[in-house]
């Protein structure tokens, strides 16, 4: 038998906690699936989704184990662990996507990915170096929304422009040129919203790469926390182009 | 000499950690910091206020002991701790206020305070069971903005309602009545923006306590993190408020 230890990043696999973001996991991704952990004190509530069935139904080997919760949970409320294989996508072309250079907290992440796809946007470019999204934390913050998205790492953003040269870039920085509050998106072309690391935003030279975005606020703060930077972006697109929002 | 340990939300004092909130609470607050601990790695940059400079204008008794940040400090590039009062002030009547009833996250609640402080509303009350406003970590994701607002705590949303009947409430729910894109605040009326806890949001008799409204996401969410919501909020406030955003 595997012994499962505590994730880090040279694995080939990582770890999913809470039996509502594994249930996101095997609808979305069912072949990844390694092995699901149940602990003893697991109850099934008549309104969810029952995870032996659900395992059953799709051939995942499912097992009441709870040694690994001592061993592996990061918090003691967790009573369904998912143990899945590494995975990546290609971008859709003909989708918007979300590009972020650099980031490096894997809370911030999550949080961004439920975001994006509470806003609509289920593509997600990193460029390095960046955070591990397979870090269990992203996953959590995520409420398992990492599982809906398409995602896949860049060594430098000219690869990612390249490869998308008819997204029309919007890159979010405090010396943007336009204000979010006049940017007006053509719905008719796909977009990238571009936002940088935590600490130091994007540097300079993506003031030209194409249409640079401040968020305004007082001066009374350096700058908004990037999540909240992203959600008041990703919310203005969407708003913007959704006739019934 | 005090002995100081570990924050305890008993304590009648706090801490709050890092240079560059030290000297936010130094210059909001110069009356209620009863010690400044410099750790011997600390250099003080030529750019940044000088940190022994400001505590010996202010009358405040700094110290460089290294024993307090192995005992106290959260992080290894923490050099600078302020030892504080425990404050709590009335909001102020012709200010608009965030209200959080019973939020349960530290650092949801600092980056709130960062966020309000952003969008230029400097008063919150927390109607209880909510978090400690004084544990470090809410301090510390607030990056010192903490010090730059008024809060009060509440017993219930009652005691807040009858001291602000002139503030136009707006509570924001999933099944909110208005859609915030067609929320028109008139400028001259102070406003509340009130938010429920981050797993269970606000209880239904909110609905009618003033003008519901709710951030349309899609269905592939449950909801919006909760600072997301908040920073989408007072952004659409600001902006909608400010002719020049």
């Amino acid at each position: 038998m595997e012994i499962y230890k505590s994730y880090n990043k040279n694995f080939g696999y990582s770890y999913c906690f809470g039996a509502f973001p594994v249930i996101e996991l095997i609808n979305f991704h069912p072949e990844i699936v390694l092995k699901v952990f149940i602990s003893s004190s697991f109850k099934q509530s008549p309104d969810n989704i029952n995870i032996f069935e659900i395992c059953k139904c799709k051939n995942i080997s499912i097992e009441i184990n709870d040694k690994i919760f001592d061993r592996l949970s990061p918090k003691d409320n967790c009573f369904v662990i998912g143990v899945f294989k590494k995975y990546s996508a290609m971008l859709d072309i003909d989708s918007s996507h979300v590009v972020l250079v650099n980031p490096s907290n894997a809370g911030n992440l999550g949080t961004i990915i439920r975001t994006m796809v509470g806003f609509e946007i289920n593509n997600l470019a990193i460029v390095r170096p960046g955070v591990d999204i397979f870090e269990p934390k992203v996953i959590r913050a995520s409420m398992g929304a990492l599982f809906k998205i398409k995602f896949k790492y860049y060594e430098r953003f000219s690869d990612y422009k390249d490869c998308f040269r008819d997204h029309k870039m919007y890159t979010f920085m405090l010396n943007g040129k336009s204000s979010m509050k006049h940017v007006k998106h053509n719905s008719d072309k796909r977009f990238s919203l571009i936002f940088g690391n935590e600490a130091c935003g994007l540097p300079a030279d993506y003031l030209n790469i194409g249409n640079s975005i401040v968020i305004n606020h007082s001066h009374q703060i350096d700058s908004l926390a990037l999540p909240i930077a992203f959600g008041i972006g990703a919310y203005e697109f969407y708003k913007n182009n959704k006739g019934e929002v």
